[in-house]
């Protein structure tokens, strides 16, 4: 995970199931953290897209590979590598990786993650606006 | 509960954290899914009191007693009392009960949530619109 | 969705998130439901399975296609077909469709989910019980 | 909120709902990674606690009351402070706060929840091992 974006997750009660580990679907929520993060980072502020150009980013797919589970108080390390910068979308690498304090970290989770701009209106594809390709694309 | 309304909710993986039982967080889930239902059944639609008339219900004030705990799998019966109607809020109480299928239910869970009306622009306070009103008030 | 197993879920305000739409991540959650009752409808209980024969049901894979969304009150059916069955592993297809009361449903989301056998000791793969397997191939 | 124990939580998408603010049952997850951050800085490690010596904390009860609302993107401090620790029981005053880069927190929810100390396996009240009840007393 060398030269990624990094974002840090603890594992809370809320991420995790009966099983003893972090729920399937949590990761997700994880993998969007670590968007925001790596977005706010480029200097990408999703609640002014939102609010004065009425674009959103919208998850179009989504295909993940559980490894190994997570479980309550682990540290997470959780990376971002954008893969492709299309007119009107972008595609992530993304991956949770367990911190150990006195090892090397172990894979958990591998994602590759779609996302569309979207009219926050009509919900339908839209350019990303220039600036934000520039601040994505000075980001590669 | 011989009364009150009643809305059933399933215990889902979703639900339960790593100690084996329902999060405690995820009643107020539960709660709310009932309350919805409950106005449903009163023919208040939500969507389209936010969508035509800017109005939203907000939860203010939640005081919860938590008596036994839930598992997977577990049938849970929700049920729904409003207290009060006042001029801009709705005080519900409410209770999660485990439905056995051999023996009476036992209660799980109750609340007293106090709902308000706002505006959804302001976030302010608003009255309940006059129709609401007394679609609440028809259930009473 | 003709033949499929069918599940039934309403969107309550826990499951939308500040664009107006489902969180892209509650569809799993959906998804497990389905795959859950699906289970349930088979014969099979994942507690007793847990308790008894110290196995699980986990997700290794999953891949999601987002065609459109879902909103506030909206009607779902989550759908549950079996694509394949293994030794330690059952692959299903699974879509989501928005209800509609006056003409056909919405395709809103698709999934090929597979789902390995655990032992819930170790969270190692293990074959599925002869009896699980049997109740699985029953419903194919 | 001078002297009290504070954790900052960001406001995600998964938090917010429809309405464009954050979920009321939210809170209740951001309130407890307060606690437990606040538990790991007394040196209380909840996992060991869970498998070495069969003691879980759980909520009993739990009064909040919402006064403002948060939105995406909002940077929130989460404060905990022990208002009594019982034999088998504590007591937290826990509030959350919008933080503004420019002047003085707004103050958005505020909550008196009590733990319970519980054995795991009977999930009924158990009193807190020694030296975690000493641990906590040192925090006050």
């Amino acid at each position: 995970m060398s030269t990624a974006f990094r974002w840090p997750v603890r594992v809370f009660y809320e991420d995790t199931d009966t099983a003893g580990i972090v729920y399937y679907a949590n990761y997700l929520k994880f993998f969007e953290r670590a968007r925001t993060e790596w977005l706010r980072a480029a200097g990408i502020n999703q609640r002014e897209l939102s609010q004065k150009e009425r674009r959103a980013f919208v998850v179009t797919r989504c295909a993940i590979d559980y490894h190994a589970p997570a479980r309550l108080d682990d540290q997470l390390i959780l990376t971002v590598v954008v893969e492709k910068l299309g007119r009107a979308s972008v595609n992530f690498q993304q991956q949770a990786w367990l911190d150990h304090p006195d090892h090397e970290p172990t894979l958990l989770c591998s994602a590759l993650v779609r996302v569309g701009c979207v009219n926050t209106d009509s919900m339908r594809p839209e350019p990303l606006p220039a600036h934000v390709a520039n601040q994505i694309r000075s980001q590669l």
